[in-house]
């Protein structure tokens, strides 16, 4: 399967201005040396497995679970058989339909 | 931690009746023991630890995964550290603001 | 179409405790007529229409945005043609094939 | 408010290859002219308002209504006070801390 798996989590009891600890979370996926692409509103990672999507979930908890009261995230994945890199092809597949598009 | 997490998994190249197989995962939760909560969208669990939380998901795509050639799973978490059982509790929160409400 | 919407609205600029501001969305809801469900982590609606649906989320926002200066929101939406009230009936299917459920 | 959206809409009734039908809803968005970015597993589109932000998804529903017999939907909204765009200035300030990253 080529599992992708995109998502936000963040700490709720630190007020509105939260990118120190999202950026942490951040740092960890860059340096896990999974595919993953850094969008507005959270980040897309690609695996082969679903347990390895799952740590990332889980190693993200372990960034801010000892610095925060609450933490919320939200999580979308959509895993496909038989499919290569995704994370590329997906846009590729709409461009070609529909002409460049901002991304 | 309470960790509650909400979640809906289900293949998406089986036509609009999935039905048989969102049973399959909601019988897994039902006899893996965890405090749950079925809903008319999705299931809410409620664990101890992030880890718990997360083998209920692995443990539906592991269902699902022998039988789909594509999966959507949304999973939302909220997790607050210093609470008992929340699944109850929230919602008794909510009727002493508000008065009794459908359930 | 049913169009049964799921979802949660929260400040997120006002610490780990915004259950008061949660049940006034509820309380909206409630006020509404909109057949609705409450869950421990959201709430699910039931309307003939998009228009309808989109417009309870509109609606919480309205309640919020005055008194927020972050807002979170998770949404999730299952549109079926040719189903009369979904949000029973979903569950009595599950039910159907395996046994009775916690709900 | 900045009013950040980030959705995927799709039917679930077409088998596993849906990008022909989630490209339609793209172009819309493409040619609506709200400032808007794809990801491989959505789009986020931010706007001043949740009117005009809820609107660009009942358009999405209506583009797919017609052709569907069943349509699933993800949205995730974050809006904050006293913003500019922060579609862009999101990606950046992490990247201030955290040092260059894929996006």
């Amino acid at each position: 399967m080529s599992v992708m798996l995109n998502f936000a989590m963040f700490p709720t009891d630190k007020g509105d201005s939260v990118s120190q600890y999202v950026s942490q979370v951040i740092k960890n996926i860059k340096d896990s040396g999974v595919p993953y692409k850094l969008n507005p509103m959270g980040t897309t990672i690609e695996t082969d497995t679903m347990a390895e999507a799952l740590k990332i979930v889980q190693e993200s908890y372990d960034i801010l679970e000892p610095v925060s009261d609450r933490i919320y995230c939200s999580v979308n994945i959509d895993a496909q058989k038989n499919k290569g890199q995704r994370m590329q092809s997906k846009i590729a597949s709409v461009e070609a339909k529909i002409g460049e598009v901002n991304k």
